[in-house]
């Protein structure tokens, strides 16, 4: 039987760098000779790509909190049973930038809604959980200050106190599983925060 | 303090006849001097019509039963949040085709995917339940006929065992909750029809 691939997460609000560390995490496994599977949610599949398109419309502001909760976890849903499944199934590493905690840090701390949305994503994924979640960890304000720039969509449009809710949900994610998720301060050099991924990574591939 | 108006939805397999016992109702309602707001499901919002455009598009054969069951449950959060409970606080009748008994019929028997279905939905409603519903029951090789002509959505597509399910699972509900749900032979005249929703209706609105 073949061996199954990692599942490998990354977290943290937007601006803290992930797309950079996704990509030399990449670079890395794939020197090493492993197939990677690369993926973004919400999104990751057709069908999620437009359930996507909703959330982050700007002219959706009517959009409800609930409503708002069940699009991410049934975009999730289809992305694991269409992709991440199948992907670690065939032996890939799979490297997904957002996956639950996302959901637990903006919809339950930033929205409200509690602990029902980890049982909406209980059901969505069938219980499947990352082997490992590198959280970029960088303050409201900072994160706000990195993104000025770009365009931004529905969710990162949001006020101050919003984000500060986030922040305090990856913050208790961090310490309810200190052993999956790995917090590392996003204001520290790339080089710094990819040693500490690759370091991590040579741990959990080597006990496999 | 204003009173609040019924919320009163119809359930039945496609081709039941729902459409035409709603048009029915409203007319009687509206020449008895109330406020009536029509509306459907999968829909009846700006962002619940797009969610149904994603759960109903032929092309989408590989969506997953989950994701399909969330995004109904999405559509109805948003409907229930920005229509539903708007239109009933402000006094108006609010006649639905189809609502929660839908997903428990479609996804928890069709599917196959169980309880799980009744919780996601209580979360998207926020605990709402119709005050009545009228289910038109047709066996599920009747309704396939009716429906034979018609222009076919990826639900209606689905194999005769799912339907058979679907009538299964409306069949429990009537078992489980038979005050709240009025079962009516689908294959009664409309005259006959029509006339058991308004003797129910009469009781109801006498009653308030």
């Amino acid at each position: 039987m073949k061996q199954q691939g990692l599942f490998i997460t990354f977290e943290g609000t937007d601006g803290s760098g992930k797309t950079t560390q996704i990509r030399l995490l990449q670079e890395w496994l794939q020197q090493r000779g492993y197939r990677c599977v690369l993926s973004r949610e919400p999104g990751g599949t057709v069908i999620s790509e437009k359930i996507r398109e909703i959330i982050l419309d700007k002219s959706h502001r009517e959009m409800d909190a609930r409503a708002e909760a069940l699009l991410y976890a049934a975009a999730r849903a289809q992305h694991v049973a269409q992709v991440i499944r199948p992907a670690l199934e065939g032996g890939s590493m799979v490297i997904c930038d957002r996956f639950t905690d996302s959901s637990i840090a903006y919809q339950a701390y930033g929205r409200g809604l509690g602990e029902d949305v980890a049982a909406i994503n209980e059901f969505a994924t069938g219980g499947l959980k990352p082997d490992v979640t590198f959280f970029l960890r960088l303050s409201p304000e900072m994160g706000q200050r990195r993104i000025e720039g770009r365009q931004q969509d529905r969710i990162e449009m949001e006020k101050m106190e919003f984000h500060r809710q986030v922040c305090l949900g990856y913050e208790e994610l961090e310490r309810r599983e200190p052993k999956r998720i790995i917090g590392i301060e996003a204001s520290d050099s790339i080089e710094a925060i990819s040693a500490v991924i690759r370091q991590r990574m040579e741990e959990l591939l080597s006990c496999r």
